[in-house]
C-alpha cells in the first residue's frame, strides 16, 4: 500500500526574474514587474510530498519530524531571508522562476530521500500563484 | 523537466439545478435545495494548471500573467456576476453541476494554451466541495 | 473575566442590488455588476461573536453547540441556497448588501442570546469582502 | 470524460503514537513526543474524492450530499471525539499513524462507492502535516 | 502611535470536559461528546496580540521573535502533545474548555510582556469555534 | 447603525530593516536575519477596514468597489513588485517594518477616505505574523 506524505514550510525572499544578455527593454517586455532591479520578494510556501510504502513496524513512509528536518537543513537555511540571485548559488546561472527553484529544492532534497520512495515539490509563489514538480519528463 | 504551473482564480454567480423534462417533485428529490426555483449562488474559486517543459531561456513553462490575462477573458469575463443558467451560453441545454462547470472551463481555455501543454481544471463551488477535471477519460 | 466566544457558520445565496425607483441606468452606475437582473451569488461565510463573563461552573460564556444551533435555526435555516431578494422577508424593502445582510443576521440571533451578553456579526461575502456589525451606533 | 469530486470533512480526535512490545525508551526514540501516554489530540481535515464518469443525466459523478453522508455515517460518526488507540477497533492492533488513519478510512468507505467509481482519501493530521492514498500499490 | 502586533502559534493537546463532582448522565448532558473518558483532541491555533507604542529608534512595538519565544517558552513547550487535564497543572481544578485554556495562556505570557503594552489571547480549538481574551472585565 | 466594511488586498516587496547610523554587528543582534544587505521578500496582504453609517439609500457604508480602487491606486502601484528601502519614498527615513509599513498606508489612505468614516489597516508580512493600526494613540 503506497501513501503520499505531505509537510508544509515556509521561507521569505527576495529575487528578480530578468537575463543580463537582454536589454532592459526585453527584460521588461518578458518579465515585467518581475525584472524590478531593485528586487522584490515573496513569502514563499513549500510542500514535500514523499510517496512509498507503510512500513509495518511503525506505520509511518517516512517520519515527518524527519522530513521537517531535511527541509530545514536543505531548503530553508539555505533559502529563507535571502536575495535568491544574489545569495544562492542555484541560481547563479539561472533565473529564480517559481518552475527553476522548485526545481531546484527537488535537487537539494532527493539525495536525501530513501532509495524506493518518490519526491513531488509544489511551491506556491503568492496564494494564487504555485507550480509542482516531481522529477518525471 | 515537466512543470505544472497553477493558477487561483475567481467568480461569483447564481445558479440552479434541475431539469425541465422532470417534475418539481422529481427535481426536489435529486438536486434538493440546489433546486430553489430563485436560484442560489456562491463564491466559485477556480485554479487552471498547465503542465509542460520549463523554457529554457525565461524559465517558465507558460507565463503565469498570460495565464491570468487567459481565465480573465474566458472564464471570468463570461461566468462573473452572471446567472449560469440564463446568461452563460454553455449551460443552455446542461445542468451548471461543479462538474459540468469545470468541463466549460476547459472547453473555453484549451484552445488558447500551447500544443504540448497539459491542462488540468480544480473548480471549489463551496470551500468544502470541489472537482478536477484534465480533459482525460 | 470576560471572553468572547466566536462560531463560524456558512450559507450559500443568490442576491441583486438595486433600487426599484432608480432606472436601470441609475442601478447599473451605483451597483455594478451586482445589478445583474438575473442574480449573482455568494457562499457566505458567518461568524457569530458573543462576549460576556465565563460561568465558573462549566467554564463556558456560552455553550458552542448552543450557538451552532442558533445560527442554524435562526440563520441557515431562512437563507441558505435561497434568493435573498425573493425568498427572504427581511430584504423585501432593504437591499441586500453585506452591510444590511450582517444587520439583519444580528437582529435574528440578537432576542435569543441571553441579557447580559453582546453580540459581533462577521460576514464574509467573498474571501476578499467583509463586514461587521456589534449594534453599537 | 472522467472528473474527480471531493468533500473535505472534519473530526477531532486523541491519540498516541507506540508499540506495546517496545520499551519507553525506544518508543521515545522512534516515536518522540506523539508517545505521550495520556494521549494528545488533532483536529483532523478529510478530503474524501471520487473520480469517475459524469452522468449526462443528472450531470454528476455522485451526489455531494451522498458523500457528505458517507462520510458522517462511517467515518464521522465513528471517529469524531473519540480516543483512536482505546475507542476505535480499526486501531486495535495497528498504530493510528496519519498513514493508517488515511487507509482505514479508505476501507470503511470503498464499500459504498458504486463499482467503477475510485476513492482518495486525503488526511491533514495538522495543518501542516497531510497523507494522501488511493488503495494502490 | 499605538499598533497591535500579532504572532500566530500552534499546539496539538488531549483534553476532556467534565466536572467529577457531577454524574456521568449529568456531565453528557452538559458537555456532550467533549465528555469522553478517553479524551479527544485538537490542533490548537493561537494568536498572541502585543498592543502599545512604536519605538522609534526600531520601528517595533515588540520584536515578533520574543514574541515567537515567549510563546515557545511559555505556552508550546507546556501544552504542545500534552493531556491538558492530566499534563498540565493550569488545568487541575478547572474544565480544559477554550475559554479557560485562552485565561490560562494569557496568565502565563502577560509577566513576560513589558509594563505598558496590552496583551489579547485568541485560541481556536477548530477552524470554527475560538476565543478572545484581553484580561478585561 | 455603524458597520465596518473590510477589502483585503495584495502586493509582493522587498525589504530590509537596518539602521545606517548602527554597525553591522548591532544590526545584525536587533534585526536577525532581517537585515540581510541583499534583502529578502514577502507576499504582504492587506486588509483596510473603514467603519461608519450605513448610507440608507444604497445600504453601504462604502462602495467597496471605491474601497478596493483607493487600495490599488494609492498602496498596490506605489508598493507592489518594489523595494521598500529603495523604491518607496515613505521608507526612506524610516525601517519598514510591518508597524511602519501598516502606519504609511494608513497614511496614504486617509485623505481618500470621507470624513466621519474611521480606517484600521490590517498588515500580514507573513501568514504568522501580522500588524494592526488604527490611527488612534
Amino acid at each position: 500500500m503506497k501513501v503520499t506524505v505531505s509537510r508544509k514550510a515556509h521561507f521569505n525572499a527576495a529575487h528578480r526574474l530578468y537575463r543580463e544578455d537582454w536589454s532592459m527593454a526585453k527584460n521588461d517586455a518578458v518579465f515585467g514587474k518581475c525584472n524590478n532591479p531593485n528586487y522584490h520578494g515573496h513569502n514563499y510556501e513549500l510542500i514535500a510530498s514523499v510517496t512509498g510504502s507503510v512500513d509495518p513496524v511503525t506505520g509511518f513512509v517516512i517520519d515527518v519530524k524527519v522530513l521537517k528536518d531535511l527541509i530545514k537543513i536543505h531548503v530553508e537555511d539555505a533559502f529563507d531571508h535571502k536575495n535568491l540571485n544574489l545569495d544562492v548559488k542555484d541560481f547563479k546561472d539561472i533565473n529564480p522562476t517559481a518552475e527553476n527553484i522548485a526545481i531546484a529544492i527537488h535537487n537539494r532534497l532527493l539525495p536525501h530521500i530513501s532509495t524506493g520512495l518518490e519526491l513531488s515539490i509544489t511551491l506556491y509563489e503568492t496564494p494564487r500563484n504555485f507550480v509542482t514538480y516531481d522529477g518525471k519528463s
